[in-house]
């Protein structure tokens, strides 16, 4: 059985992380753009949101799909997806990089590979 | 001990999808803001992008997080993400319809709880 499969998406749980930059929307794009450059992606748009009072929703489309993040000030947490496809980009990069921003001092990830197909 | 958690996160791995309507962003991005709409969601903005010669990348932010779609034409697959927080959508409303409006033949799935906090 020959397995192949066309992209990978890592999933980023970050719990406590700094609460103050969670409600900050430029800081939380600068990371995010950031992350992208750190993984060699090609960024083609990108969209960051205010929710008031409290967190942000911004998602970066790259060439290689797309980059993700969803904030919860008030309980100090952010939900990040970094899907990539292709041999060249290096997403543990926007992992790490990701995690030591935020300042997060508990997290969980997990990676799924995306486009699996048995033959 | 008490859990809870802020977001529903459907992943969708739709094979055997109708390989023309893959490729045509005009058609994907009815098909999501449908899905959008079917689920109950509030679309803040939208973003689709066809790639040469092949594939299209779709992200939609809703107030409620985010649906992403990012498709092969050549291999007939599409990659779909639900992510949704709050008690008022439907998600499963979306993924019935874009199964059914890709034609995909086959498909997996799995529900990935996110922001689970252990108290």
């Amino acid at each position: 059985m020959q397995r192949k499969h066309l992209g990978e998406h890592y999933i980023l749980e970050l719990f406590d992380c700094d609460n103050k930059l969670l409600n900050d929307v430029e800081g939380i794009k600068e990371i995010m753009i950031a992350a992208a450059v750190a993984a060699n992606a090609t960024i083609v748009t990108k969209y960051f949101h205010q929710f008031s009072p409290y967190g942000i929703s911004g998602t970066i489309v790259i060439e290689e799909s797309h980059f993700n993040i969803h904030t919860w000030p008030e309980h100090g947490f952010a939900a990040v997806d970094l899907f990539t496809c292709g041999d060249s980009l290096q997403p543990e990069k926007a992992k790490s990089l990701i995690i030591r921003e935020l300042k997060s001092q508990n997290h969980d990830y997990s990676t799924i590979k995306r486009g699996v197909f048995k033959k």
